[in-house]
Order: C-alpha cells, then structure tokens, then sequence
C-alpha cells in the first residue's frame, strides 16, 4: 500500500507543479496591467533574467521591476494596455520546467486597441524553496523573424 | 496512513477547486458566442453579479441572461464577435476564490476582426452544493482609468 | 482504505486527463507557429481530421502537415504569424472527450499586427495507448454564420 500511496503522490506532485507554473504565467499580465513592480519582478528568482530578444535583456529583481516602473510602460499604462498571455505548453524536467506560448500586448488609442506587439514565449522555470520561479524569460516579435520561431521549436 | 492519505486528499481538492474554476471561467466565451443565455447565466449564483464598472451592472439570472438575449449582443453576434478570455489567475480561500485576466471581444466587420473591447476581470466564485458558480464578475475596459487596474491588483 | 485509494486514484486520473488535453492542445499553436508539421500533425490520431468547417478538411497526418508545409502557411510564417489559442471548455467522457475555445490567428502587416481569422473551434479527442490524441478538430470563423455557433454549442 505505502507502494501505492507513494506512486498517487507522485503524480499529484507533478499536477502540482504544473498548475503552480500556469498560476505563476497567469499572474504576469495582471502584474504588469496594474503596476506592480515589485511583484511582477518576484516572479523570477533573483538573478532571474527577462531577455527582449535581440533587443534588451533585464536581470535581476530590481532590473525587471524597472521596466513596469519604466516611464515608456508607464505611458503605455496611462494610455491603456493590456498584456494578454496566451495559455502554455509546459514541460516538466524534475526542479526545471520549460513553458512557451504567445503574448499579445493590447494598446489603446482613440476609443480602440491595437495589437502592438504579438510575440513567442519561452520561460525557463526552477523549483524554489518557496515556489516555482521563473529562471528566463525569452520574449521575440513574431514579425517573420527566426528568433521567435526558435522560441516556440519543442525543447 | 489515515493521516497521509488525508493529506493527499486535501492536496487532490485543491487542485480539483483550481480545475473546476478554470472550466467554468472557460464556458462563458462559447456560451456567450453561442447565445446560450440561460447556461450563462447559470455559471452565477442565483442572486450573482455582472457589473461593468462604471456602467451597468446585471444581478440575477434573469437580468445576466438578459445580456446575452438583448439586442446588442445578438446584433453582434449576427456581424460576428468573440468572448476571448485569456487564462486566469486563482487564488483559493476555502469556500471562496477570486480569479482575475483579461478578455477580449473581437467583432466582425466588412470581412476583417477588430479588438472591440479589451478589459480587466475580477471574478469572485463561491463552492456551492452542485460546484463552484460566480457570485460577482467585475469587467473594466483596460483604457487608461483606474477602474480596471483595481480589478487586476492582488487580491 | 483501499477502496478510499480506488477513489482517489480515479479523481487524479480525471484531472491528469484534463491536464493532458489542455496540453496538447497548447502545444498546437507553438508547434504551427515554428512550422513543425511531423509534430503538430502527430498531435492527431493516425487517420485525424482537421477541417475547416464549409470550406476544406485535411485527413491523416500526411494532409495535416502539408497545411503546416504547405505555401499558404510558410508564406504566413514568413511575414510573421501567431496562432493564438485560448483557454478550452473540456468536457470528458470515459476515453473522449470534448474541448472548445477560440483561436486567433494575427499576421504581422508593415510593422503592425491584424487579427486576421478569429474563429470558433470544437475538438473531439481521444485517449490513446501513449495520450490523448485529436480525432477531429473543426474550425469555422466567427462571421456571423451559423456553423461557429454550433461548434461552440454545449456539448
């Protein structure tokens, strides 16, 4: 029975972390829509790195919050936005997971919104002591460019 | 053993909860496109609450299904829309959850989709006998105005 | 206690079979998006249907990658594309199941991004030796005509 019991804890466990990883994704959008840099930023794990490709990369919490405190996602906010992550395909690896999926940033402009910015997803995520944290976080327009395309390939 | 079988059985409802929210967040997008008013309205509570901030609010099945049956949704569903919801955030508190994203309402016209509405979601659930239904659902245009950023703040 | 086991064993597997549809079908979107056919087709039963409801549907895996493969969707890939899903209303049934949501595809246009086909999807799928499969995905845009409500009808 102990058999039984250990091998049902193990499957829930890994349920588990996968809807802790949706719930962590999930979170970003609201984060970023209301302003809370701090927060947003505890996604990650310390020395976590958001990468903009072949754009800018911010690493580290206070790096991270800066683009919510940021005057150019500031004036987005003032204006009206809305970060809309698509749901994720998550593969599991032990205490590292690998999730991808699209983002749309929504810009509103005289009564009505505009896809800005439509873009690949590629977050790399580690088991924490106290959660599952993102690790990186690729993020690539998907503009005809290979970049986004090696963002959504299987890992 | 009573005791770690306990354990996973409350591990298990957690996710169970977290499971049947999401599903029910999930049915309003086709059973708003579908015009199905009264199933609609039946993912709230009997006496439950649509309020678009600022605006208007429906309370009770007969006036949320009112919505859906009035001549403004159907209007738009005859030209073509979509009720998309992007995936949600859940927090569970024993019998009580909130769950916040965005939605999108794209509409149809002369041949070509335009993002009609976006806005911000704070949906407050409650675990009934017959599983979980929406007590308050708050909707606000993510415009610029406060409103829709204090639906999307931690809650 | 084992019959408690039994219990619980049946409620995991019921969420493991939600979590395994939500997932593939999340992986469809990446997987157009990089222009992997062998994969995005295997995420179909051996003889699987995708069809595009009133206009045209590809059957097998061999017709299924060649939508991927073929020049409509490479000449989209390389202008820039993403094939947005969201979250799916899942409804299971023993070794079936049900799922339905909306898909978006943007094309990228001059530096800007258009919702070029919002639409209305039902997928019916079934559980496999090795997973759930896709036995039949139809598609149909949300114009205004019959065929995409009736794909969002409750099941």
């Amino acid at each position: 029975m102990p058999d039984r019991l250990n091998a049902l804890a193990a499957r829930l466990g890994a349920l588990e972390d996968r809807e802790a990883i949706r719930d962590l994704i999930a979170h970003y959008g609201p984060l970023a829509d209301s302003g809370n840099a701090a927060a947003l930023a505890a996604l990650w794990v310390i020395d976590g790195e958001y990468e903009v490709v072949g754009f800018a990369s911010a690493k580290g919490h206070a790096a991270i919050a800066a683009l919510i405190d940021g005057p150019v996602h500031r004036a987005l906010m003032a204006q009206g936005c809305a970060h809309l992550l698509g749901p994720v395909a998550i593969a599991l690896d032990g205490d590292l997971a690998v999730a991808q999926g699209h983002s749309v940033v929504f810009r509103h402009h005289d009564g009505s919104y505009v896809a800005h910015r439509v873009a690949a997803n590629r977050w790399t995520l580690r088991r924490c002591p106290d959660g599952w944290r993102v690790v990186h976080r690729a993020n690539a327009l998907l503009d005809g460019a290979e970049a986004a395309r090696v963002l959504l390939a299987m890992p």
